[in-house]
């Protein structure tokens, strides 16, 4: 049979970076500290295309997605940056032509928590995982990035000085230093904070870890259950610690510092912080990519 | 020609309630006070089928559609719910064997305005409209929907009061009585509140009213320009009018009232107010659908 | 504590229909024949609010639901639909003002399967589960909502037609006799139906059923793995049944009353078929919402 | 007033690569060839930040943004990628302490067309622009990116070279020579493509060509107007063009080089090609991102 994809391309015969399929949903079992989880997982599953071919055929990358995830039913995979290195370097076997290969996945991902022992419940999260693989000669090179996003709560330092003041204005008794330290009102919102860590060579990084340190990071965490009381200390906690997106940004890269110090110099860590302003009706972002080197180095 | 959507249906013969193109984008122009406006506009155009039909034939629905869009361009409708009318009403004389009617239509709709009168900018707004025609021998009955969407603003009453009760055990000089109208800290963020009027018949109800209406039962409205004395000011006015969702949909049900006394009792008011919680990752969502004569009788 | 929930309400002192947590994301762990199934799952838990309060008190509701949902990780549910009626019936009881409850859920869904044995893969589904409870006196009585989507499909038997006369005229050999069972050109596309069955009492319809039942009345499923001769059976098995969106509806209503004899006369199937049209930006779409009866009845 | 934006970096004193306003919607007036519209646009608008800052004055963004939109309401802009340009430049001016801004918007667009004469009305396109500025000294550099998105109809090559054979197997007639040349059946279905050309210095690229040259690309453009007639006349087109993402990737690229002989070596050209297939719940995707002075070179 005629194989169209082989054929002559129709237009300029120019290489292409990425063909593949995209937005694929699967089911994936996956072990976590203690636990199996399944993930609800999309993935993008791609490869270059030489300038002498017309198409791809991508019933291929289909198949190894398939087989890669029907195997995690019976043998849970360690992480979805697993998955994704294996898809990668095995994508390069099923296309002889191709040289590079990328496979982009993320994944809802629920974790136990709350803010008292007995108010605890699953809060939903983002587990974002990718691999990039690379014919060498008859070596194949990867690289991967494990990412997480967590949404929680930030309060703007800002508004809270001009709130002070005003507030000192008209309620002259504020004044009294006794209340100096009292958290002062200011718009507060949903922080939804993203970190990918990006590895030239296997490595592992746990993916909870990366939650806890943005959820640090913001002004406070956010959860499904508070009681009367708890909702008050959520809101007081968000007031002590008053945060910018800028603020989350670098308190997020500060905390990757400290708790990976196993980590390579060239390891890159990018982070974006998007604040739901309460107060207008668009977005404020913040966002940074950076060597760890450069990090360890303070600059 | 053999005509496949008069032929006889294929599975059981009974009618469809409803048949058409949907989410059709269109450039609409209409007047507004003082001024031409162009919308961007989403349609769904839909007309019932009878049981013995096999199809409908939607190139009406969308010719007819883009004549009435078309002739805004040189004369500006009066409003898109008069749009939803005129369409509505037309797509029975080209399906004779339709009898039901329905458009829905959804704009994204631009104001200009501010806190102050020199940090005026535009801020964006959604009109919903709808009509409904239904063959009655002769005669056509229409009736319509008037509706806006406007995001603002609220802050918690409830958590206000726990922080405040927090707040005087840590920092005893906050019972001052010279305090006790200072506005205390709560979580706030923002929230999306919706207002729909339906009317049996013809009646003008004017889109800005009802976005105006709703933006004075949320806590504050948001803008898009705040410089730091005015971020202040709105945090400050948000917090001197703490609301729940509840405290929005009623809030705007009473205001519906007092505005619009010309309405018919038999028109209906529906609002859904929804609070994109700073302290969860979930919303919290409140509605109600009342006939104004039973929110004119205090229920 | 002055507990600001019980209050005087702001605003005209009228019911509301619905209040409470909307969009909250959950892990459920529920039965499948044959295995255990884990969804990520989304809810919305809401009860009515009589005039005479202020607010209603939702962290009962996000605690409600983690407990039920927390249940499944050692018991898995039977449906989501049970989960949905248990929430609805235990917010009553915890609502003591509280005349009716909500709850509305829907859940991505994946299935096993394939073209041929050798090629099955999982696909992805929605379950749609809802519940509502109402307090008669003493006595709770509840309705469910059990339901699926299924993107699969469609093949325009309309222009089918046209295209047929047009390649007969410019080529007269297809006017062959021997070819008159050929398939022809037409536009096909992706085809999203969802049907949705509501039963007054307990009932149990198992989704799976469902989905079947739903792709068997577009042109063809649709498969994740497809190798060449795959694409092509696919491809002539839609253009072997081109259907409109009107048939899809009728014909998952006709299949409702075969598969499911034993389903009373008042229970309600609702469809919606969308057509994402290939040779339109917008979409296509019937929807008929009909009682079982009269379905039996041949109206 | 204590400035909290220009005090220490909470957080490791590294600089930002973008912090921003994100997501602001404008209308926004611009002249087209022969007439001028409104655009419903939407704004990233972002400055970096300095490791010696803690925040970046935001408020300053979306003054500027709401000044360069108000000016168009009295002189419309002559390109969306001008009025970003604009933006980027005069936004170092306002932020004394950034190096580098960057703005990005993207703004539904409508364009009359048709099949015939006699059936044109709008259809709906993006338009997508950015601008980047640098400060060298006292110089500032500009960079920008005109781009468009079309929605148009692809017919797959390969599964209707797979249905030929099936079906001439089935129907041995269709050997027959004279119809050698009629399109046969395979999966077409929605086909998104966007193209993106940036240009390092002022330059301007009419975004209607893009457009078109799009359209020319794929399959066939998609209609809102189509009479049955008109139907199959886009059926048959597509058909006779059958062709994968790869196709209208290096399709569009070949247009670009032929229709824009006056654009710089140095302009890159972003193409993107979607397919929503029809036989697949999942997309499928091809990209490049290729010099032009490299295409015109025949690589």
């Amino acid at each position: 049979m005629n194989d169209v994809h082989a054929s002559q391309p129709s237009g300029p015969p120019i290489p292409l970076a990425s063909v593949g399929v995209a937005r694929v949903r699967k089911p994936l079992r996956v072990r976590r500290p203690g636990r199996t989880v399944t993930l609800s997982a999309e993935f993008d599953v791609m490869v270059d295309l030489p300038a002498s071919r017309k198409g791809s055929d991508l019933s291929r990358n289909a198949e190894l997605l398939a087989e890669v995830v029907d195997q995690t039913s019976s043998r849970p995979a360690s992480s979805l940056e697993d998955v994704c290195t294996s898809i990668a370097r095995q994508l390069l076997a099923r296309h002889p032509s191709a040289r590079t290969s990328t496979v982009q996945s993320s994944a809802e991902y629920f974790r136990r928590r709350g803010l008292r022992p007995g108010a605890r419940s699953f809060e939903d999260y983002r587990i974002l995982a990718s691999a990039r693989a690379v014919r060498r000669g008859r070596r194949i090179e990867t690289a991967r990035g494990i990412g997480a996003e967590a949404v929680g709560m930030t309060a703007c330092p800002c508004a809270m000085e001009t709130c002070r003041r005003a507030l000192q204005a008209e309620f002259p008794a504020l004044r009294d230093p006794r209340l100096a330290a009292m958290p002062i009102v200011t718009h507060n919102q949903r922080n939804r904070t993203r970190l990918v860590i990006e590895l030239t060579q296997d490595g592992a990084v746990e993916v909870d870890d990366l939650i806890e340190l943005i959820e640090d990071a913001q002004s406070s965490p956010t959860y499904a259950i508070l009681k009367r009381g708890d909702e008050g200390r959520v809101v007081l906690d968000a007031h002590r610690s008053p945060r910018f997106v800028e603020d989350v940004v670098r308190g997020v890269l500060g905390r990757v510092v400290q708790r990976f110090p196993q980590l390579p110099d060239d390891a890159i860590a990018t982070v974006e912080s998007i604040s739901e302003e309460s107060i207008h009706k668009y977005d404020v972002r913040a966002s940074a990519r950076v060597r760890l080197g450069r990090l360890r180095a303070g600059r």
